[in-house]
């Protein structure tokens, strides 16, 4: 008989996400009437209509492949060129950061790409990951044999935790002892924390200096507000020799379900063998999209070059104002049902402090049985959560006030 | 520094598809004047429209997400509903194998699914080939580390090869020793060799007796003609206990720009620990999807689900005639050719042996640069490849009969 990946037998129940949706279903099932007037304010979804300008370029794309002279089959693996440069150009070059157009990766989603880059890492990586984080780099390295078995609080043995509280403002320092991979993403999921250009620089210094890779998640980059802080890890001096960034147009251009992001590995990012010879893993993670893959969809590769043009960035920037007004709503609302609230200025999510002495999912069940309303319990992302909730502002202006309505109702 | 993963290290020089991109653009920069005329029949592209269900579909698909009520984020990881029902009914119960719209997964192609398969598998697995082969199961075997160094030949340590040669009509008859997994693929890339119901029964036979867990890729099942031929394992007794079936819309409805195919896996498939223990690996796969996914864009699977409707049979229907017309054109001009051809019959592929004792390779060139054609040189498929060429009947029927023209000329 086959062996099957035995890690896989360590993660815990549920991915947090289907487990939340466990409990909302059976909420609904059992209170038909208030199920009605139940808000999703838990995964962080958009709900907000796509763009028009990708609306028009995928139509018109789908249009091209139903002609036989203008129908395209299989892409490069790496993805198309209009797009690879487009991002390059735009998101780096514009910005003054030195970005090739082949050192951009067109991807399915930021999500997917966290767990294809240890494709191409070694098993032996020592791994560095903040707490509380976005359950999918951890799951994706217990799975890949990378960690222990998991421990009562639900952490795995084998991770080096960074732990993001208050007193850090959930900026994680770099950790004293030697690490090989860490894991950073700012503006943070879930916390809302956004990492100033001395915290980054302290984290680019560390790696340098011990050698780590850094995979920065910068899926939320478009909501940063405040002009003095980095929207790329490649705005700090040599990080283009330490880290890979991964982005994502799920949350600019409303592409959750649509599906495109990108990985940023520049050509001068190295790892080593067992031997301790340093190579360069550009080359690496080319040969990983030419053998698995196919890329992305060619319409939604077309869809999300528009989102490049003038009209397309007007409207990406409509999107995020509309997010971060509900987030406006809903931090002044928690603030005045006396919970204690971070996050929601530079980022969608709101983190508020439990109050009562309640659990994380003391508070989700709380919330959902008088509020009627979906938020996220804090320990869903890790033993450091616990004592949080997450509020997400990805909603209908509507709905974040009817939310802000029950919340100061609550008060 | 990070450790990367050295079984990339292992890898031969380039994939084949991208090393055959690489020869024709240097013929094409050589000789600007023939590279005019040049026709591909390499690669196993679609090149006519995609079906008009498809684009009315997905068209609309897209107009829904550009609607606030109609807009969709995040679908359910393993695919839509209505897209896994469909298949389950129409190609599997609706032609009595009881599969349950569960055990249907939805993804972005097979190729990306035999290489997804192995985050479940175990590393201790014995894994078998046949020879010649499609390049990514052995590729993505290399890459996890299930195999040694290459051999001259091209050929990995650790890994089963099973011969297919015009003895055996390019049907691999089950190992001597046991094995724990095995790939097989019917209609066969690149021999275009297809499987009777008895060579089948073996397989499952052997699968049962051996434990051994059968990767049946059926990207091909639709251009079976023969009606004795099965177009799915899961037609063999007792198949949905060892065996794994992929498939593709990427040659059925000219998918391979769109991107989606699925991977049925029944619940009663089981794997076992390093401690022997059997356990369903269904909950593994669903796991996997839920954690490293988000799955396929909406619009693409709205489009899929397009080709099972009456009008998409028939255009599917007319698609893959379309093709089979060429596949008899370039069979006959090949012979006229003296060459002696196997396959497209019920695939879309001609496997031809070379000639006056050149080698794949030399064949290729002669073909770019004395016909101006592009076809795929068999030793790229694995050592017994050698001695054979794959000819393609993915083109238009002008450029299939322009080839077979210029085949008959260099007889």
């Amino acid at each position: 008989m086959a062996y099957l990946n035995e890690n896989y037998l360590k993660l815990q129940a549920g991915y947090l996400f289907p487990e939340i949706a466990r409990r909302v279903r059976a909420f609904c099932e059992k209170n038909p009437e208030r199920a009605k007037r139940l808000i999703r304010c838990g995964i962080g979804d958009v709900t907000e209509p796509l763009p028009a300008v990708a609306v028009t370029a995928m139509k018109q794309a789908v249009e091209e492949l139903g002609v036989r002279e203008t129908f395209r089959g299989y892409g490069p693996e790496q993805g198309y060129e209009f797009l690879r440069s487009k991002i390059a150009q735009s998101d780096y070059r514009d910005r003054g950061i030195d970005i090739s157009d082949d050192e951009i990766f067109v991807s399915d989603g930021s999500k997917c790409d966290c767990g294809y880059i240890l494709d191409i890492l070694g098993h032996q990586n020592k791994i560095a990951i903040t707490d509380p984080v976005y359950p999918v780099y951890v799951d994706t390295n217990v799975m890949a044999g990378h960690t222990g078995g998991a421990r009562n609080d639900g952490s795995y043995e084998g991770i080096t935790y960074l732990p993001c509280t208050v007193e850090n403002d959930f900026v994680a320092e770099p950790p004293k002892r030697q690490v090989d991979v860490v894991y950073l993403c700012f503006p943070n999921n879930p916390t809302g924390a956004v990492a100033s250009r001395e915290q980054l620089t302290r984290w680019v210094d560390y790696a340098r200096e011990h050698d780590t890779l850094i995979l920065f998640d910068a899926a939320y980059e478009g909501y940063i507000s405040d002009p003095a802080i980095p929207h790329s890890i490649y705005e700090i001096p040599a990080a283009d020799e330490c880290a890979i960034e991964f982005r994502s147009f799920s949350k600019t251009g409303g592409f959750t379900g649509v599906r495109c992001g990108f990985t940023v590995m520049p050509r001068s990012v190295r790892a080593k063998t067992d031997a301790g010879k340093s190579l360069p893993i550009h080359p690496l993670w080319h040969r990983r999209w030419s053998t698995k893959s196919n890329s992305v969809s060619y319409p939604v590769q077309r869809g999300a070059e528009a989102l490049y043009s003038e009209a397309g960035r007007r409207q990406v920037r409509a999107l995020i104002d509309h997010y971060m007004g509900n987030a406006r709503i809903l931090r002044e609302a928690a603030k005045k049902a006396r919970f204690t609230v971070h996050g929601g200025t530079n980022a969608p999510y709101i983190w508020g402090e439990t109050r009562d002495g309640m659990t994380s999912w003391q508070t989700f069940d709380w919330m959902l049985n008088e509020l009627n309303v979906v938020i996220t319990p804090g320990s869903g992302f890790g033993s450091r959560g616990e004592g949080f909730f997450r509020v997400s502002a990805f909603n209908s202006r509507k709905n974040a006030e009817e939310v802000g309505q029950r919340l100061r109702d609550a008060a």
